[in-house]
């Protein structure tokens, strides 16, 4: 789906990396030899070449900055959920340590902010650090918020910001403010990338529903497993009658829900709408996503933003 | 030692903290009640008055963010050592757990660079990102030079400077930048503040090897104990004869050497000049330090900096 130089980027990001300190070039070439998508980068320089026709070093630079605060965020989370693995192999906590993982996480985003220092300027640091004080708080929230049943769309917008939403906006944004100073443009893409994000989570939610467990690569019905309210839920709590809330509250609460409870609770959120409701909101963030790229000009890159947005609702993993 | 407006400062650490969410308040606040000498907000606020007269609101916030800057490093540092106490209290890790302290951290950090972005310039964030990057550096080093005896001088600088001396230097610098756009005091104010961070971790070295228990508040010799090649050391072990050197090696291997072995380790590098030369190494700092001064004006700021710096070598916790 996604198609862009991903060869200079990777050397860019390895390059980039640059510390005097060996250790942090092991530990960070292991990350980034974990792969991924590149999502971050992909955005920052459709942005560019989308208004200026073609991509900048600095581009680069930069895409590689913003992909570092998404591995920062990474290397902080697998701590914070002792996690074992990731994208099939063991995370960073597992094979160098939380003390390794928590540093090399704190070094990535200070090195990132450094690099917005020279190849950026101050109104994109603005946004950007912006973002991650979002990122921490909806993390802090999402742990709050565990076998809470009271969520709200409030707390879980603030999560979805902070998990994806917000830094994916981020990109767009400094994306267009390489090759632009219009401060419509700049606000429109950062809210073309919270939109996008926003549907991008609510996709997820519904594939932990309902995926195709060998697609999408994990178990199913994890969220609701470890006391979390998504979309599919939230659309739907307030109109389940008082036999189903008790039932599915209950399966919040318990800590280790057993197959059936999570199958019975799954059918309930079906039977009332919920993965139905949340298609239809994912699809309503992608068109307004869509929208927000009017002002744009009208060229091939627009068109594989546009065809992202509509990629974003139609994954299956 | 230390007089300034701290009512304000303590005041202005609160006020900037600033999250939508509650449980970052309560977390950031537990930490901040902690106390601490604020020394950090000292050199911004003394800099910019030492050059400019009087103190502004902007020299305050910035003086914040660089605080905030050190308390996620403090609660990055307790996770990274699985610390129980501070300053006689429970730790943020013990109270509210390691994935709430890392995430408070991450918010504080970015909270400072973005602080930064509105009240400050491009200038001071290239300056106090590339200390947030050192700092990373310096513990992760210092961790892989836990129990390696070939540890170096450039070794033990990068750790020095990672743990306190260039975040003393940004705090230097950042308070000069917000009272003059002259390059070359900046630079001098960095170095003020580095070389006082380097004098300042000399001494805490000495202290461990021969302060007074009850006024350092911590038994000594801990350094030795986890392994640690600290600076009185680090100065004679080059020139240890065979044996001396072999029975110190031991000790720092020794995951969990006795009290004995501390102590003949202690005399040992005693009886080599270790404690005489790094006393002497830390008072050259500390005239660096104040030769880095003399460009600045001369006013009861600067005699309160020269003043600062003789007490770092007399003190005695």
């Amino acid at each position: 789906m996604i198609v862009f130089d991903k060869e200079k980027v990777e050397s860019t990001l390895r390059k980039y990396l640059d510390s005097s300190v060996d250790f942090i070039l092991q530990v960070g070439g292991y990350i980034l030899d974990g792969g991924g998508k590149r999502v971050r980068p992909y955005l920052v320089l459709k942005f560019a070449s989308m208004i200026r026709g073609y991509n900048k070093e600095e581009d680069y630079i930069l895409a590689s900055a913003l992909e570092y605060l998404h591995t920062a965020s990474l290397l902080h989370d697998d701590v914070v959920d002792e996690s074992e693995k990731r994208r099939g192999r063991l995370t960073a906590n597992r094979v160098f340590g939380n003390d390794t993982t928590v540093l090399v996480g704190d070094y990535m985003y200070a090195n990132a902010l450094y690099l917005f220092s020279i190849y950026g300027d101050i109104d994109m640091i603005k946004n950007v650090s912006d973002s991650v004080k979002k990122m921490a708080e909806g993390q802090l929230l999402e742990l709050k918020k565990i076998a809470n049943f009271d969520t709200t769309f409030d707390d879980y917008y603030k999560i979805v910001l902070g998990k994806t939403a917000v830094l994916f906006g981020s990109c767009c944004y400094v994306g267009t403010a390489l090759a632009s100073e219009d401060k419509n443009l700049k606000e429109n893409a950062y809210q073309y990338g919270v939109n996008l994000g926003v549907a991008f989570q609510i996709v997820d939610d519904i594939l932990d529903y309902e995926g195709d467990e060998e697609k999408v690569g994990k178990s199913l019905m994890n969220d609701l497993k470890e006391g979390k309210i998504t979309y599919p839920l939230l659309v739907v709590k307030d109109i389940l009658n008082k036999e189903d809330k008790d039932f599915i509250k209950s399966v919040v609460l318990d800590k280790n829900p057993s197959v059936e409870s999570l199958l019975k609770a799954k059918k309930i959120v079906e039977d009332y709408g919920g993965i139905e409701k949340a298609k239809a909101d994912a699809e309503s963030y992608v068109r307004k996503a869509i929208e927000n790229l009017k002002d744009f000009p009208d060229n091939k890159d627009k068109q594989d933003l546009i065809n992202l947005a509509h990629y974003i609702v139609k994954r299956e993993s």
